[in-house]
């Protein structure tokens, strides 16, 4: 079984990305990224100080605004405002999850689609729905990149997606099921009967169902390619931290019957930052009337 | 075979439509629709006089605004426009296809999404995609209502879906694998591989591929449903007018297979115009605060 690692692609995108953002520069274009982080979630506050670090490894401005766990819905808004109003910013990333009573929904849809970088704003979603997309939310977008890279092929291919979030099953199923992909797209999830009969019928089967270790040897088709985007931490008395984090899949277990697959870690993780990092790339150059940027 | 037909339901729905318009016109609340035909396709305009007679029928108000062929893409958006200002109009229909060189999808895009009884709009598709819908698409909507007034299960039931159109097939099965129908669907398409192994998996098959009488015995699971969107028009010469309508399925082929299904004609047809009113009597309701009317 192939190992599809996330380090054979993303490090490159990355370099791209960076001398795309020194050409903007050179053009007198700067890119902005402002991140709000409202609390003190200590797994918010690793990927907020991730983001921070690659933006500064790009050449990408990143302005981090930290605010306290009390702040109040229409503070919130109004700082969004601000930011959608300032022509220095060009994407702006909301941390979640908020903390409670804050309305994440209101929140989100308060970003400008211009600066949605997360493509989390009904606008976007609309747009990606319709095979219209202007960004395309980072998880679906990392997976898009592993296919394209081994070039895996996928028209007329049936790619099953197990689970159905709005962040990454839901927009992956339709773009896989649009041109170019034109794959035959099944979603399952929870509720789904037979999973296993389901999935062993993927050309390409694609966990994100939050579940550790679910897809077993018994779920794969030979030959079949397996994308893991699940991150679980379990407990494992025999590793020093007491636990570790593992995938939605059974990787050593699948090894003798798929023919290629990402462990996890090790795998799609640090995909979704690099196109977040692609998205604000774009979003300044279609501030500046620019098509978007070809990988 | 049952066979599910459009009258055995939609003269109810627009029955208690009639109701809710007389009811909501005691409190003080018209409900009123604009349509913009532009050109004189004759297709559209028997359309379009269908649902100024629809709406007739219903007591909803209908404001028809007939444009000649050579309508500038201005001129259409500055009425879109207008409407759009008006409060007398709750919901903005144009009726599709538009004549070259007007560009469709910004005019679709320019109606206000609080007036898109289509749910066109990608801010009212998103919203569908994350399953917060306020307008669904007529046609979906109209399948949904076979579903629901036959009460056939749709949760971890595998549904499988023809054609993935923009208008039809895309939002059908985004709803059907969401909360509360939670099904497993797969969406095919003119690349799907292995049609007819693909569809004898369903429980619940829906054709909108645009082929006719695609769909044979041979597509169908021993005593699956049978939706059939498809409206072709084919060559006949032993019928008076020389020609006939079918839909995607072999309704008569099928009949010693599938344990119900819907006629064309006879079946789908008819809903999507009672759904468009109640998308009209909906769109009255939100610009006077109210919730969504329920069926």
């Amino acid at each position: 079984m192939q190992r599809l690692a996330g380090k054979d692609i993303f490090p490159q995108v990355q370099a791209k990305l960076a001398e795309e953002v020194a050409r903007l520069s050179e053009s007198g274009i700067s890119v902005t990224l402002a991140v709000i982080l409202v609390g003190e979630d200590p797994a918010s506050q690793i990927y907020v100080a991730s983001k921070e670090r690659t933006c500064g490894e790009l050449g990408i401005g990143s302005l981090v605004t930290r605010l306290p766990a009390e702040t109040t819905q229409a503070e919130l808004l109004e700082l969004v405002q601000q930011y959608n109003e300032d022509p220095q910013i060009n994407g702006i990333l909301v941390q979640v999850p908020l903390p409670a009573p804050l309305d994440e929904d209101e929140v989100l849809q308060a970003i400008s689609p211009d600066k949605d970088v997360d493509c989390f704003h009904p606008y976007n979603l609309g747009l990606l729905t319709a095979g219209l997309a202007r960004f395309v939310p980072c998880t679906p977008f990392g997976v898009l990149q592993f296919l394209k890279h081994h070039q895996i092929p996928t028209s007329g291919k049936k790619i099953v997606i197990l689970g159905r979030s709005n962040i990454f099953g839901r927009p992956m199923s339709i773009l896989l099921s649009q041109k170019p992909w034109d794959a035959t797209v099944t979603l399952c999830h929870s509720r789904t009967q037979n999973l296993a009969e389901e999935c062993r019928q993927a050309d390409i089967l694609i966990a994100a169902i939050g579940k550790p270790m679910l897809v077993t040897k018994d779920f794969i088709k030979p030959g079949a390619v397996v994308i893991d985007v699940g991150i679980n931490r379990i407990a494992d008395p025999n590793h020093p931290k007491g636990s570790r984090v593992v995938g939605d899949v059974d990787y050593e277990g699948i090894a003798s019957v798929a023919s290629a697959a990402t462990p996890v870690p090790g795998g799609v993780g640090i995909s979704t930052i690099a196109m977040l990092m692609y998205n604000v790339v774009n979003a300044a150059r279609f501030a500046n009337g620019l098509e978007a940027f070809e990988l």
